[in-house]
Order: structure tokens, then C-alpha cells, then sequence
């Protein structure tokens, strides 16, 4: 497995690649691997010859500076985790192979990133297209694989390539479970034993949402009342948001839902009662498939 | 010649040629050539095997609705010209190509974008980059020249393709000029008799300028009114900018000038006097080679 932290010498490979007709795919991540990303990369392999990982704790997407550095870095685990999981090349750059000097370029989407998080994380969608732009110009991939558990960042990045004309495939992959229902996400290292309890009320009130709608609800306020009920019954969650949206537009679902729509969710999670330290926030999400009316 | 209207047929032609090790180099244009744009074909002709030529009025860099409608188009004879040239392809995408359905996605460069003509045309270089953006997406060249006579647009796109490490070279052409000095520009055609001969006022403004650092002078005051005074002598003309700046950085150069510095114009001319119509904005500029205090 090669590992590789100038730019130059990646964008060299990816031609040498590229004019030998292999198909390269690159699994874009901030590192602190675990089973969701190995499944990125699995879902990778399937559609390329070539599998490259990128590992970069991307400053300009973080909101708060707390959050930034006190991000899980691992590189050695990260680097074996790859290895066992038979990636080709790492890309492991230093900020400034990425953000020269007096960078002043921002690749911004707008409506989309608008709402969601975009709302709660102001100029933080700004940090993940610009970042993700110059990732997909050092890797020249001929797809790229993102998890589904960031639905509003994949559709926010599947617009960012349509629009700029990048000749890229933009891949999801279906989000990984602990065995409570816990989306896979590095961030769940800084919860504290009953937060980490506490924090599968997410998965179970998307599945809750989800049998409401498969028994015939269709009334957004039931839905979203239900879902907040059971998480704000966990004593240490605040919820940020709970919505139904339109799965590609993003726009609000109507008072009664006609057709599919993406439940989504941000929870605050407090440090445990005996514990300091900051916040976490965690997010999942669930496309809830509602049939249209009259078909 | 190949004539390219689908972006998906210019990267997979991209592609074949790049296997092949040959050197692609794109010239955009916004069509209405003439020897300035065939000036870069050749610089073009220099750097790659295979000269291809953008031909697209780009809507979202106007910001007058009336300079994009009245902006002169014949892509007839940018064919025939482009053909005599010697050029291997032009690309000449129809809007839906390069701006999908509720497109929504803006590549920005802050600060060298903010002053001249950043500061009299809002949004005017966050549409540039934005398609050349695109542009450089689809055509994927080894290099791509630009006019020098758009200083600041120039700089604005290395700046860009360097902050998103895009893998091009960008390269400068100089500003070709008519016989009175008058910088080759798609909006020429557009001045009346008598604002086409008031026109040549700028570039003897910027040979006054050279001339006068040549011989010395340093005093920013007394170059730029010196500037003012030959461009305002003129009845139709009325300076939209007229500063000296960092050629790099665009910072505003000290009072006294230490180093090299390029005077960049700007200068509305009115209609003739028995005519009507729009005003006609001309940029142009210089970089004046002073050398720094003790060398």
C-alpha cells in the first residue's frame, strides 16, 4: 500500500493510472476509520480497479475550534485498518499540500446547504466542497464514495459535481449500526457511558418513524413529535433538529407527506453527570419511502 | 476541426487524448475573436499537440443584463477564424451544458477579486471562476491561456487554479494592440467614431506612465493624475479606475513606489454625440518594472 502526502506526486499516479484505463475510486475521509469507512471502501471496491483512501482532518469545515482539535487522530490505526482492508494508496497530505499559502478559494453551494446543518453549522458545507474539490482534483477518480449517514454533505457534494461538471461518479454508502442501532461515527469516542446509552434513541426513533409511516401515517407534525418525544425523554439529549425533507431538494415536506422523504436528524449529547468536557453532537437520518397518492 | 456541444463527448475525447500522452491547451473565449484571442491559439500552439478553443457568452459574469444581450456574437466566423488558426477543436456548449437545472454552485476567489474591477462589477469574477471552473472540467488541458489585457482576471484564475489544486498551468498572453495602441477588445466594436479615437487615450496614458517611471518618478499621486488628466482630456471618457497595485497580490502599491506595480484602467466612453446606446467599458493596463530601492 502506498502512502503518499505530496499532491503532485498523487495527481502523477492518477494519470499514470488513468492512461493505463484503470478506474480509480477514491473513499474521501478525516481518518479515525472504523467499520463505516470500511464499507466505503468495500462499496469502492467494487466499482474501480484501484482503491485510494484520503485521510485529512479538514480545518476549514469545523465551526468550532474545540471541535477541530479535539477531532480522533490515528494515523498508524487508520494506515493498518487500510492496509487489512486491501487499499491501494493512502493520500495523507499536510494542510499546506492542500491550503497553500494565502488561500482565498471557496467552492460554495447554496440552497442546499442551506437548511439542516448548514444552518446549524454555519460555513461548514463551504469547508466540505471546497475540501472535497481539491481531493478530487489531487485524485483524479473516476468515482468517489461518501456514507449516507452525512445525507445532507452527499447531496450537497452530488450537486457541487453535477454543477462544476466534474467527470465523477458520486457513490453513497448505506450507513453502519452498533448493535443497538448507534450510526457508526468517530465522533462516538467522546461519549461517556450514558450518553452512549442514551444515544441509540436516535436509530430507535427512526425506526419508530418508520413503522408509523409503513402503517399508514402521513402526518409530518405525528411523525416529528414522536421522534423528539423519544429523544428528549434521554435526560442528557437536546435535540438540534428533527425534520422531513425532500430526499434530493432538501425542501420542507409538506403538513402531510405525499411521497419519500428523508427524516433527519442532530442531537446535542451533554458530558455524563460525574464527566467534563464539550458537547457532542451526533446525526443520523432515515429515507422514509412513502408512496404518491394515486399510484 | 472538431465543433463540441456535449461536455460528456469533450472529456471522454479529453481522456482518449491524455492516454495517448498528448498535451491538451484550452483557450476560453467568450467568441467575437479577433487577434488578441488568435495571439493566445498561438501562445497555446507553443505549450500542447492539441489547441482547443471555448467558445460560450458566459450569462453569469455580466452584471448588466444589456452588456450580456449586446455582447457581440458570430460564431460563424469564430469557426472560420478558428479554422484558418489552425485550431483541433472548439467547444461550443449551449448553457444547459455548463449550467445544469437550478445549478447552484460558485467557485469564489476573495480577496484578489475585491478591488478594480471587483469593486465596479459585483459578481463579476465569482461568474469567471465559476465557468472557467467548469470549463476546465470539462476540456481537463495540460494548460490554458488567458488575455493579459484582464489583468486582475488573470490573477484571479491562477489564484484559483493554484488555492484548488487544480492540475493546469495558466498561462499569461499579451495584450495585442490596434496600430493607435488601442488593446484588441470583443466590445471595440461597440465605440462610435468618435470614442474609438478618444479610446487610444488609454494606452497613451500607460506609455506616459512607463516612460515617466522610466525616467524616475515614483510618486504614485503624480503618475496616476498624470493618467487622469490625459484620459479625461478626453470629452466621451469618463475613468471608471485608474490604480497602481501589488502585480501579485493587487495590494494597493505605497505612495511611493518601491517595486513593480501594474497601472490598471478602467474608462467609460458615452455614445458619440448624435448617437445612442450603452456606455462602453475598456479595461486595460500595464506593469510598470520599477525596480526595488537597492538593488
Amino acid at each position: 500500500m502506498q502512502v503518499i502526502q505530496s499532491r503532485r506526486e498523487l495527481q502523477a499516479l492518477a494519470d499514470g493510472e488513468r492512461a493505463q484505463g484503470l478506474r480509480i475510486a477514491l473513499v474521501p475521509t478525516m481518518g479515525a476509520l472504523h467499520r463505516g469507512h470500511l464499507s466505503l471502501v468495500a462499496e469502492a471496491r467494487k466499482r474501480a480497479d484501484r482503491v485510494w483512501v484520503s485521510i485529512f482532518v479538514n480545518p476549514t469545515q469545523f465551526n468550532e475550534k474545540s471541535d477541530y482539535e479535539g477531532y480522533p487522530r490515528d494515523l498508524d490505526d487508520d494506515l493498518e485498518q487500510c492496509r487489512e482492508a486491501g487499499v491501494d494508496l493512502v493520500f495523507a497530505p499536510t494542510p499546506d499540500q492542500l491550503y497553500p499559502e494565502h488561500a482565498q478559494t471557496w467552492v460554495e453551494v447554496t440552497e442546499l446547504a442551506e437548511p439542516l446543518c448548514g444552518a446549524t453549522r454555519p460555513g461548514h458545507f463551504r469547508g466540505v466542497t471546497t475540501v472535497v474539490s481539491k481531493l478530487l482534483m489531487c485524485a483524479k477518480p473516476h468515482v468517489a464514495v461518501f456514507g449516507e449517514k452525512d445525507f445532507q454533505q452527499l447531496a450537497v457534494i452530488r450537486k457541487m459535481a453535477a454543477d462544476l461538471c466534474m467527470d465523477v461518479e458520486i457513490v453513497g454508502g448505506a450507513i453502519v449500526r452498533e448493535d443497538d442501532g448507534l450510526a457508526l461515527s468517530s465522533r462516538n469516542v467522546h461519549l461517556g457511558p450514558q450518553a452512549r446509552r442514551e444515544a441509540a434513541s436516535l436509530s430507535r426513533a427512526l425506526d419508530a418513524a418508520q413503522h408509523a409511516v409503513a402503517g399508514g401515517e402521513r402526518d409530518t407534525d405525528a411523525l416529528l413529535g414522536a421522534v423528539r418525544r423519544e429523544i428528549e425523554a434521554q435526560p442528557l439529549a437536546e435535540v438540534d433538529y428533527a425534520e422531513l425533507r425532500d430526499p434530493e431538494t432538501l425542501a420542507a415536506s409538506p403538513s402531510r407527506l405525499i411521497g419519500p422523504a428523508v427524516l433527519a436528524l442532530a442531537v446535542f449529547f451533554s458530558p455524563d453527570p460525574d464527566a467534563s468536557g464539550a458537547r457532542v453532537r451526533l446525526i443520523d437520518n432515515r429515507v422514509l419511502p412513502v408512496g404518491r397518492r394515486n399510484r
